[in-house]
């Protein structure tokens, strides 16, 4: 599965992982791995042995953010049109988004895993994640106030969902840093690993509790959690009769109550 | 009050109390007790005298979630058509969730007092109610993915509202069993009482209280919550000032004022 | 700057500051004063050196909400008509909302700096704040329920986004008293200080951070954070693209990196 | 099936009448025909074997509007507190819209047959209708503007997605009268009959036509069109997928499909 | 009343004239203009006396569109920030808009009375007022496309809502005249009056008759036209119900029933 | 430009054509044309030097709907768990929707040339163009009620933005025969033609006009117009004056005034 430059792919039973595979750049965001990362989790998205995904970073880091260096020449353009420069300019936002929101719109949950540096871009890809776990070396910044931006590719649309909005405010006007202990305080992250090991290890185990699971119910949770946020109570209750109208009457239904049944462990197709 | 089969319903004062009442099936809700508990709160909604209500479970445990045995037989029907099969269970899931709707929709708040399993359907009904608050003896899951399923009579609807998104989507995924320590921190419950018999006291004091408070007031607050988690913050504002240019200048107000010139508590009528 | 009665402003370098000026009424709000808010609020948004603002009360309480001798006298109208009293009522209602809605709108972040009483109107004001700071002697009451009434000035409608929503509910229904320590913990504030010197002081610290980084970046987050919490994430993407469109390439995107280059800090205009 | 005092309801084949039935008061709505009207549509949503339905007034006219005397004496009430009372008329005018929503939300076409006044509450009801057909006769007025009131059962609601926004807003200022042919031209009807009993006639065969079309989908489209007018393109999209996946696969579409390839007409269950 | 430089606004009874008064310039929308415009309309939503109001044009044309000269004057700009021009402009626009909301947020029914020219700005003016009328002089252009822009200050957020969707981008697309028969049939306008005089009686006397309704209905019901378009049809319903809780019971409905009693024209209160 | 099967694609100056290229089988809809539709409108959406887009169907017929003998094929499946059939399904129902969505999110105007027969599939298609044509041979049918199925692919999504509520009723109803003179008046095409050489010479004429704007500008107004429909008008008017704070200032304005100046038509890059 490993056609990827920046990035690592591998999976074992039904988890997937993908690692973030720039060390040298502390994982920095360049074209090609956002590119990457979209073509990555809409692969996943179809590929039907997979199950959950993890999402981790190769290296001392998780992820340093966008590459600078990188970014600037994307963004010179030849173009004179001032107002033709700027229809690209919002093109290219709107592909960024993409790239994570695939990470969302992906059917299997996907579980990110970070240490060391979760900075600025960093920050937008996690909150795209399911869930995020992270290990005490862990630390966390919206950078993206430091290079003088409003952060445009989904920390600013989906953190606020996520932790509560005073902090959510002041860690964005500000930068600052938070450490792991804090984001399990604030509900950044579920839960913080001792090291490294550990968390690799916490996280695995979680992805294969999750991947024993029905997938048709882990994917029509995913799919009512995301409509909720966006969607009133009432839209919510109306989409969840009309979705198990269809996904209800299942294999997996019927192997669930089989298997409590039998007093054994349920098996679940693909 | 108690022509309930499978629900005790008493009330004292201002205060009426919904017991779940199938002690021995762990109060796991069948047909019955779904129709039963729609008819209490509607019944609870338009009498005048009660003013809170606290909806808790008989036996040692809250509630057991659904009864699978009862819901098969009614899932099971003569009907050949698939698509006409399929519209019959779309409507009895839009029931049973209209049923755990009108505790919502009873103007009056609703105070969950858990001990024991709240499981499942029970997690969909205490999400219905205000406010939650549990015995040491508590523990949560979402049990439905356990039985190959994806929960559709509120839980993913209400409790993304009401914990962490990064927990929500955990527990939801996993069913992992949440006891009423973390089910605070996560803000789940309220609090934490040390046994039921505190629990019991807590509430009932707590709900005594509210129900000191003008039934006006206390009314038009339960709509506001409930209406700014499904509308724009202009919206909200717009529609409490309607709402008050009809309901602020009350006799209530007036004993409000009165009661404090004469330094006394305050009495409102029903 | 001080055309104010019941307010004193001052600027400090980028940092005004705004301070409830009737110590010996506890700050509670009058006619005069509600309109000063959105005067002040509004001149604010407008005056291009300031960066940040700080709302404070003098005296020992922050704010005691509204005064109710003053809203009487409002109140009361030769009106015939119940419809047009009511039809005034309701435009009362609406201008009141618009004063506090007018620190919503600034569009630099506003901190607010507590101690002492934050009750009623004093909530509904806070809650319009970006973020909020206490000192220990700090406590908050939503108090409009002891007199008789639905609280219709932002409280119901801003504070759900920024508490869990059990304890919005229970602190609404009862108007019970949170000391600072609970505040922090449910996140109504951001931080406890051990004094008020010591909240001063770190308010103003986190203040000048802030009004250090670049203007059009602080205004664009401000912007995002709000439109979030009303919108769904698919219309927030859409909108930061469309707006970073125009106010991406920017001086202060040159400043900061030219100033990471250089390693000094950067120096942004106004 | 005429358990009904205002109302006469009666069924042939598919198709139920129902029929405005106090012609001596040209059919103005008391209190008794708005709950007859919401229990005859929830009865006929329920009835499996009625699969459209006609709603007509008895008698020269098809509806008054509001029976003013009827409406004077439930409004008035010997509650002193003037709150409780603006509350008790707010549930009374939910629950008179409860009433007509009952024909837009029963799932079976309504279509409307017109002959003489349609005024007030008549223009409320209609607009609650699937289609509106009339005879030449037909006239309407939104009258509640010439009581002194703001129309609030529907017809403002409604009607602005019926006709055009600059004649709805004209016609709610004004109250004027429009006759059969202005009527079609502007969409709120969608024919004009020569005299009552080419209306009837006309009406009919419509209705028959549409019982004849496979309940499964005519009840689809019935709820596609409605979730239409509330929601966007994209939800309507995923709805109508989710909605289908549960609904196309149908004895009806196998009965379609075999009618086609044999030539016949299809017939379709109940 | 005329402290304007660019309009003259004058009232006969309840009847407000508005006349955009740059005959020689065809009454081009110049700075003073768009805001003269915003203070004119803000003004009339106050007084009391005040019941409709009318827009029409002085001299040959209603209205060429805005002022180039005077814009492109506007929009220079000393900025040297990119992204600061742009925010200025950004800000300009949303006041350009504010002023034209001011018409359609104005409480009373505004009719438009529209000979030769309408044009670019003039459409957005239109497009905000309730009701338009036309001599047949006159005719229609979206004329911004002809000047390489898009139509930011209404036209492409009012309209859709008041003509056919395929003629509305046929329109926009083209810019192509529509004379005031066509402007009849789609709905822009609601009547063609034979010449200008005609225009002027037919508007005033339909202007006398709405003046001559009950004030607080007609505000309620161009309250209600407005909500309808921006929400769903429950949240409409549940709006004027309580609305109307506060609004209903009003010294004009008992005027209006005492009128109807006594058979005489009843008289309402501004 | 021509690697498609089922369609044939043109282009002259800045009008490319799309031609429905299976005309003995009336442009039946089958797998490939879906794709192929998507594949075309989303490569044209890229294609600079494209600026309008005329979508028609080769032979005597527009489209006679969907390919039932290939969709029987695509929708019958090995699968035997009910649940992944008909999750299998709504994903097909998905993507085809996608594939029309690609026109509607082409961001060129897309003008649809319309003879003989157009239904089923073929109204779902064409609703998604901006504006619609037709020869005096054309017909509709809102096909989908005969084959027992609720039309899924749009047409009960964009088409009650385009007519009439009654209207769009009775025809999704019963699926009865529109001609093109009866499409005109009810608004479903703009014009109708003599004959098909006359139909294809107007909307080339069209299509030119358009493509010789500012293309900047017609893409902002095609962006507003289908905001407008799914977004409140407040929404509407912030998202225009932030898309225009970064596209209004253009080469494109500069060379419409230069033009306007100089007496000549304006020539815009793409």
């Amino acid at each position: 599965m490993s056609e990827y430059e920046t990035l690592s792919v591998t999976q074992s039973e039904g988890v997937a992982t993908v690692s973030l595979d720039r060390p040298d750049k502390a994982n920095a965001l360049n074209m090609r791995m956002w590119d990457e990362i979209g073509q990555a989790f809409r692969a996943l998205d179809k590929e039907e042995s997979c199950r959950v995904v993890i999402l981790e970073g190769n290296g001392k880091h998780f992820c340093a953010g966008i590459d600078l260096m990188d970014f600037s020449q994307v963004m010179m353009s030849p173009e004179k049109c001032e107002a033709r420069k700027r229809d690209k300019l919002r093109n290219l936002i709107l592909h960024l988004q993409s790239c994570l929101t695939a990470i969302e719109d992906c059917r299997k949950p996907v579980l990110a895993a970070i240490q060391g540096a979760c900075v600025g871009g960093g920050i937008d890809m996690v909150a795209a994640c399911d869930m995020r776990y992270a290990s005490s070396s862990a630390y966390f910044e919206i950078k993206e106030i430091d290079i003088g931006m409003t952060a445009d590719v989904g920390t600013l649309q989906r953190l606020p969902y996520i932790i509560p909005d005073g902090i959510m405010r002041e860690l964005s006007y500000t930068g600052r840093r938070v450490d792991s202990e804090e984001a399990a305080t604030i509900g950044l992250i579920n839960r913080v690993f001792a090291d490294e090991a550990a968390l690799k290890d916490g996280v695995e185990t979680l992805a294969r509790q999750i991947a024993a699971k029905s997938p048709l119910a882990i994917r029509g949770t995913k799919e009512m959690i995301k409509y909720t946020r966006d969607h009133s109570v009432a839209d919510g209750l109306n989409y969840i009769a009309t979705w198990n109208a269809a996904m209800l009457m299942s294999a997996d239904l019927q192997e669930a109550m089989a298997a409590r049944m039998q007093k054994r462990e349920p098996k679940f197709k693909d």
